[in-house]
């Protein structure tokens, strides 16, 4: 990317750019089609009906029936709709911490976002995010994938006792705004067998995870075992490079007890989607992004051994997650340095961004074009400026006079040294010299 | 339009092309965008907030903080959002038989949808359609706007007598899919009031019907009273052209009571908006809606003197309405004579389609490029139709011998004169010269 100076930018985050910002292939389908014909999904369109062929080769034989729409979140209310009228219930059980989407009934169905607005439905169920690495059951357990299910079948009878009736599990395939999680491999197959039996359907988001972008497979639910197939699968930015288009795929039957039109998708729309899945073939980006993938959480964990603050480093192909902590013994998110490490990414010309609870997981979900140098070059700097910052502070607002410096000097032994003490601080105390530097201001 | 086989059709009902289907100038600046950068609107971009300045300099002043978005439906979405957050109530008031999107939260307030599915919810309240041709107050009633409007109050009156509270008014500025209904001016004036003094706010779904469509104004609810302004405008189709994109207008108050990032619109959402506007501008095609739909309206007039099956043709500018009613007395909606009219001008290469509640009503909404030669042809063509059917005659399935045609005698007297009246009659008969033409089949 380049800002308005032409100063260029490594993007580490832009998974929507999938195939590579302004892809010419992409940008030339796009303007060949619109300047033949762009109008809705009610007339029949060969574009239409070969994207959802092409599509169709991708996924398990079984998800054979796509509806087109312009976003991801569209996607999901379509998929949310689709459950409850298969099923004839009206629940949804998600994981803590999910985002699916910007409308009503999506915000409704993701912690994330209900915890700051309206709270939560009484027919949302929420289920414990299957983080091995903090979250009830770790690395350490022995069967985690089992025992993380266990959590939504027991969140399943409980919904049932109260005499609610399931109608969809939601997930990210990948959880991303969680964390950039990684689910433990066979965790979706239990879960989707006690879902299927309190009558509901599995949904699986795809909308940030999907399209290759795994490396090993070209979807991201795929990782859960080769045999697992979900009954609705939802996806979306990635799928467009940019263009506004979505797509829910689902089965026969799901799609048989639904009769409806006048959605989204248009011969443009197709043939920018028919163009990126060109592009992935082409330029064989789905190895690219294993490959590169596996390089750059080599170098990552190198950093590990030198950085007591990079607690985990998670993810598979193009997606990656840099888990920032106080210390391992309690794993305490390191929120202001995954902040303050971000921000000095981007002036060294780096666009990189948190996620988590805690907002200290630096996320990786670049383009797939990303490259080995730029793999080499982000982790460069990001050594370097973990190296500039050995003394990560927290941050202290409003200070007022020697009181306060005083308590930073309790909690934070190696401030004493800064001969600034009766300044503001603002971040983290940078500097290999133990000198202070731009994060500290005079007092306002 | 052309077919796959070039055959050149004249389109009379996509809105969505407001400008014409792939104008140049809009091709050429998605283009040109495309090329350089398509990215979410996370990231500041001249041109997301050229397109709010210009779009506001055509909205009443307070009408100043804009929402982009991907589809109509996302705005309305949004709408929905605000007013409640705006509000801190959570119940809409709608108009019988509206559509306003297709996402779980719109079915929700669109009763031409939730009839069919979910039923209606207690949340939602539905106010007559200000339908003065059809509704219980016509064009005899002295104040039909005020008539109506007291319909709304009552509605908003029993809702809060139930302990419900009003978050909004929802409308489309003219309803389309309620049968292209003109609501007499000052309706909605009056019910802004009804709603607001319950604490409610006034949504104007522009959707269909904005952007110069209507010709003497810009909005259609502009239509409504020089001095009248909505608490939230939405828009979608016609802004783009065709691209993805819709917006949502606010006043600040409503916006300061809601924060919320990551919506949709892009640079390249907003440079193919800003092309629209460009065309409009240039083209004059606001002026040339107001006189090509002054000229359509008056032929067809001509018409309704011959053909009594034409009960009312009402609209403004290229939103026109034409209401087929089996007899002036009941007006009861001639339903398979609209839809038989619609397949017969396709025949002719003409593309047009039905709305209301009665689906009788033949509906006009072309590209605004729409021209009076092209005007001249559609009524030239749909007079032949007219008059070479006569006798429109009743579907009738399933028929089974003697007795059931012995019934169509009595009740169609003239189809006595048809020598085939052993047949199954699919539609309607047609032939100046008695005879049976291509709707009728032999027997099954």
């Amino acid at each position: 990317m380049y800002d308005e100076e032409g100063t260029e930018y490594i993007d580490c985050i832009n998974n929507v750019a999938h195939v590579g910002h302004c892809h010419p292939l992409v940008v030339q389908a796009a303007h060949e089609q619109n300047q033949v014909l762009n109008t809705n999904s009610r007339y029949l369109h060969d574009n239409i009906v070969d994207y959802a062929q092409r599509l169709s080769e991708t996924l398990p034989e079984k998800l054979c029936v796509f509806y087109f729409l312009n976003s991801g979140s569209e996607a999901n209310d379509l998929a949310l709709r689709l459950a409850r009228q298969y099923t004839g219930h009206w629940d949804v059980v998600v994981l803590d911490h999910a985002y699916h989407g910007h409308l009503s009934s999506l915000i409704d169905i993701s912690p994330y976002k209900f915890r700051d607005l309206d709270g939560q439905k009484e027919w949302v169920h929420v289920a414990p995010l299957p983080d091995t690495y903090r979250g009830p059951y770790r690395e350490d357990h022995p069967n985690p994938a089992v025992a993380y299910a266990s959590e939504v079948k027991r969140v399943v009878s409980s919904a049932q006792e109260k005499g609610r009736k399931i109608a969809a599990f939601f997930a990210e395939s990948l959880p991303s705004v969680g964390g950039q999680i990684v689910p433990p491999a066979g965790y979706f197959p239990e879960v989707a067998e006690h879902v299927r039996r309190a009558g509901g359907v599995f949904v699986a988001d795809e909308i940030q995870v999907g399209f290759g972008r795994v490396g090993r497979h070209f979807w991201a639910f795929q990782l859960q075992g080769e045999d697992f197939v979900p009954d609705i699968v939802t996806m979306g930015k990635s799928i467009g490079n940019g263009h506004p288009v979505a797509c829910v795929a689902t089965t026969q039957a799901v799609a048989r007890a639904f009769e409806a039109t006048g959605f989204g998708g248009s011969p443009v729309s197709c043939a920018v989607g028919l163009a990126v899945l060109d592009v992935l073939e082409k330029e064989q980006l789905q190895a690219h992004a294993a490959s590169v993938g596996s390089f750059l959480m080599e170098l990552l964990g190198q950093q590990k051994a030198k950085h007591p603050i990079l607690g985990d480093i998670r993810g598979v192909g193009l997606f990656i997650g840099v888990d920032l902590i106080k210390d391992e013994a309690t794993r305490m998110p390191a929120t202001e340095e995954a902040d303050y490490v971000v921000s000095r990414l981007k002036e060294n010309h780096i666009l990189l961004s948190t996620d988590g609870p805690g907002k200290n997981v630096l996320k990786f979900k670049p383009p797939m074009c990303f490259t080995l140098d730029n793999a080499r070059l982000v982790v460069a700097k990001l050594d370097a400026i973990l190296t500039g910052s050995h003394r990560l502070h927290q941050k202290v607002e409003n200070p007022t006079g020697e009181d306060r410096c005083s308590k930073v000097l309790q909690t934070h032994a190696t401030l004493g040294q800064c001969p600034h003490w009766g300044w503001r601080l603002r971040g983290i105390l940078t500097g290999a010299d133990n000198s202070v530097q731009q994060d500290v201001f005079p007092p306002s």
